[in-house]
């Protein structure tokens, strides 16, 4: 069976030595000093290892199981839910008033990492409770903020979100769900959601739906859809869930992965509604969770690479096959490590590489949400708006690639569901998929976010760049491994965005046929800075004398890699970005 | 449920307006008329899409039953099993004296491409056999040719090939079992081998394993391996199947794909085997078997990769979501067809031209397979084996990939086993895995086939794209699109093979760093290289004057985009393998 062991070491690294979070001027920073952090994150690393690891392949082979409307989830899951409840695990970053922590959301970023790579299909009854939570925060009412946030804070109620419906995903705007007001400031919401993500189980005494649903005689298409609070309970007047609403499971769906979450079809038959937030104004409301959502989704395609990578690396130290070409490592054994093999550890390497690299993009993108959020900071709200696309996209795409590499590594083994390698896999998939796939993202990133705001926003981030080469610029130690490849890659995106601006508004085709690609490539380069800042701590630290020599001193050799073997891949996405369109475009439809 | 239609005329074009078969100088490719090839095609196609891909669903969703050492197999697999035997499917190049057809392996290199496509664990059963039938062909005596092969011809009996144990699977030096002679010719075979695909089922009234064994006082490790015929019932004088041998199936593996198809534990206690061969060199043999089947596994790369782009090519068409950003393509309905984005364009075009370039791939190292087996080409031979891991690796993971990227376009709906979507990737999972894990191949090709003879197989390669390039350099049509890339691409593999030559000798490490690179870089150049001929007879076709324009054309913007979009990954391969071993190698193994 797969093992898991939290990754704290590094998280302290990137927290206290690279983004030097209690020297930031962000309110909550100051409270995080290392012995703090430090403590969090052991005893999450504890809950992850020990409870929620071991429930991973239970949750796999069971499922979740359907009868007459009732989800029961597989065997042990209400126990751990009930443990991470008490240990005040679902609500680090909630403010205090609701019952939460009133942690940075950094913090509760590190957290779910782990919790996620202990057990992804677990750890989504509480964190799309927590984005329901938060737009209820954001647009709720204050009595919809006192009925509901302090149950779903400790997730004895939990959250969804219905968007998606039988004949639309992405495109919203041809929604059929209806919500017809009662006169009383409720709704009756009637129609059918697919696809909900934990909208039926037997864990929480209530369940709390957010609804996109249209008012009839509202605006046409996308701009008539508002959100509504339907609980599955009814809310008595002292707060405990009271009637059984309208709203019922229909089936659960058969999935690649994550089987141990519910993925419900739900029937809303004129269920109680109320509105949250603006009438026709959902979109907005819905985008609350949606950017958070999309946040965390990026954060699973990282957890699940980092915990296929730990089992990964244990079998390539301890399986014999084969010699080293060099001559044998182990000449007492039978044969040689996997480990001694040049592609294993290029496999290794790659997917280390980029997990580490991955890990300081997701917390550093938190501490911008924490800038915005905690510190009303508009230029880091506008960073994070153009980053959090390629957080999702290119995160989940390259942590999948990461979960067939770890598979790969265990050979025939890792094809055998017994050694748990192909959870990983099936498990990640998802997550190029679900909240937005990896095209609308792209699609968001190129079509939307590149130009929002005159475009000042990818200005600031190159300008971020720029200053970091031009601060470093002396520096001999990071100058051929590190800067020249970070301001090599970093051209190869500003002329993607350039080709973007100059044939975008001639043939918008020309553009989008490149948004996959400028998603990578912006991906790439994000990992290359992140690379190079830690870096720059990792000389910091050996200059100073540290006792912690071999860990600098990978982080060094593991950066290295990246920028020689990954970062590359930019020149690789412009030329294809500069392809154009006509190539996509060639064909008539017939002709597929 | 997804549906599949065989994709003859793809095929004719390249067995009779890229290929020319019957123009070529190999036995038995002058009886390769089109109409011909059409009718064998057209019934083919007929029991792969009306017989084999109905079954798809049922062989996963069934899987294989284990009780009590017996193993049934998926509701109706026997009755088509039946079929497929009764249209004389399962030995179409096997000589004639033993039952078989004696058609060339290149026919059989379509057919089963489509038996493939249509169902993959289906068509294991058959594959393996003929492996089977192929090493007793070419390494048996008369008596055992005459015994097995006609039985096995036509599947009555079918075979497998037993090389893993628990602790070796690459390492075959490290086997255990052991085949003790007892003095009548026979052998007496001890051991346990696991991850034998058919091992044991319900579709046969016998089964021939071929079976790695280490005959007692033998030489140490690979050297001392020997090749077993050990069939699951004796065989009486007449032919009959008798008594029951002493091998069992211990139990089946639960895996993630190919759930139709058996993997088993096979136990040996004592049973009776005969060599096939000579005494310790049963990896010779078991390379006859093992190179066809690693073709056929290459093959399955782009049969799952087929199937895959057909059902997503018509979702595309038929999903309604978003509008064309240049202005609605259907504007009396709700939306338009998702085949108008861009970026929905650009991943079914990454798949239609990487499966139409890995489809005359593989014919063409079908024809060169018959050049060296039908008319004994020691050239073709020489190429065909340089080839084979990179058929094996490159198609199976671009075949992968491309797998994914079908079920990405069905959004949600993607990961939900109903929709069959999820069925391709994970059954095409294996084919990267098996018969060598691609890591292997990349080892066997840059440490083994580059060199071999005196590298003049590689050379041989680069003569010819040097050649084809010459002959049509005055070819304006053909020069930007597709020649001036090709050579390119052609330059990109040079330099690569020279950087392994310079750098191998000193520091293996290095050179293997780069293996799986090499491994990618060569594939594209194949791939590039057909796109150029394929180009070539496109548009001769059309300055002919065709009456199917619409086909050429499409042929050639497909093409076109291969060379704009997919080919340049050349560059980023070469410089990743210039990087050389020390990024790869820097880290102590305790540092991971």
């Amino acid at each position: 069976m797969p093992s898991y062991t939290a990754p704290i070491r590094d998280m302290q690294f990137l927290l206290h030595e690279v983004l030097n979070v209690t020297a930031q001027d962000v309110p909550g920073y100051g409270g995080l000093e290392p012995d703090f952090t430090g403590a969090v994150l052991e005893e999450a690393g504890k809950i992850a290892a020990e409870v929620l690891a071991p429930l991973n392949p239970v949750g796999d082979t069971e499922g979740c199981h359907f009868d007459n409307g009732a989800v029961r989830t597989p065997t042990g899951f209400k126990a751990a839910f009930d443990q991470v409840r008490g240990g005040g695990w679902t609500a680090l970053d909630l403010p205090e008033e609701y019952g939460g922590q009133d942690m940075p959301y950094i913090l509760g970023t590190a957290v779910g990492e782990m919790f996620s790579s202990a057990n992804q299909a677990f750890t989504m009854y509480q964190g799309l409770t927590h984005g329901a939570a938060s737009a209820i925060l954001a647009h709720g009412t204050e009595a919809q903020k006192a009925t509901y946030l302090p149950k779903m804070a400790t997730c004895d109620w939990t959250g969804t979100m219905n968007l998606t419906e039988p004949h639309c995903g992405t495109d919203l705007g041809l929604m059929r769900t209806r919500a017809e007001p009662q006169g009383d400031g409720s709704y009756k919401v009637t129609g059918q959601k697919i696809f909900i993500s934990a909208g039926e189980h037997d864990m929480a005494e209530n369940i709390i739906h957010l609804v996109l649903a249209k008012i009839p005689g509202g605006p046409e298409g996308i701009k008539g859809v508002s959100l509504f609070i339907v609980p599955k309970f009814l809310v008595n007047a002292d707060g405990s869930p009271g009637a059984r609403n309208a709203v019922s499971c229909g089936k659960i769906e058969r999935k690649m992965g994550i089987h141990g979450n519910a993925t419900c079809v739900m029937n809303y038959d004129g269920a109680t509604g109320w509105l949250l937030g603006e009438e026709h104004k959902g979109m907005r409301a819905m985008f609350t969770m949606m950017n958070e959502a999309r946040i965390g989704v990026g954060m699973q395609g990282l957890a699940q690479a980092e915990i296929g990578y730990q089992n990964a690396r244990t079998y390539a130290r301890e399986r014999l096959q084969g010699r080293d070409v060099t001559g044998p490592k182990n000449p007492d054994g039978p044969a040689d490590p996997l480990i001694v093999h040049p592609d294993i550890r290029r496999t290794l390497m790659d997917q280390k590489s980029f997990i580490e690299g991955a890990r300081a993009f997701m917390l550093w993108g938190a501490e911008l949400i924490d800038r915005s959020h905690r510190g009303g900071d508009q230029a880091a709200e506008g960073l994070i708006s153009l980053l959090t696309p390629v957080i999702k996209g290119f995160l989940t795409d390259e942590g999948y690639d990461m979960t067939v590499r770890a598979q790969q590594v265990y050979g025939g083994h890792g094809y055998i569901e017994e050694w748990g390698m192909s959870q990983f896999t099936r498990d990640a998939r998802i997550a190029m998929i679900y909240e937005g796939a990896n095209g609308v993202q792209a699609l968001d990133l190129v079509g939307r976010k590149l130009a929002a705001d005159g475009g000042r926003h990818v200005m600031a981030f190159f300008e971020m760049v720029k200053t970091f080469l031009k601060e470093n610029e002396g520096d001999e130690a990071l100058k051929a491994d590190f800067l020249d490849p970070l301001k090599a890659a970093s051209k190869d995106l500003q002329a993607a965005g350039m080709f973007f601006m100059a044939e975008g508004m001639k043939n918008p085709h020309a553009a989008l046929a490149g948004s996959y690609d400028f998603m990578h490539l912006f991906g790439h380069v994000c990992l290359g800075l992140m690379w190079a800042r830690m870096a720059k701590s990792a000389h910091a630290a050996l200059a100073a004398g540290t006792t912690e020599e071999e860990f600098y001193k990978a982080k060094l050799a593991t950066g290295r890699f990246y920028m020689a073997r990954r970062l590359p891949a930019t020149a690789l996405h412009l030329a294809r970005i500069r392809s154009g369109g006509a190539p996509v475009m060639a064909l008539d439809a017939e002709a597929f």
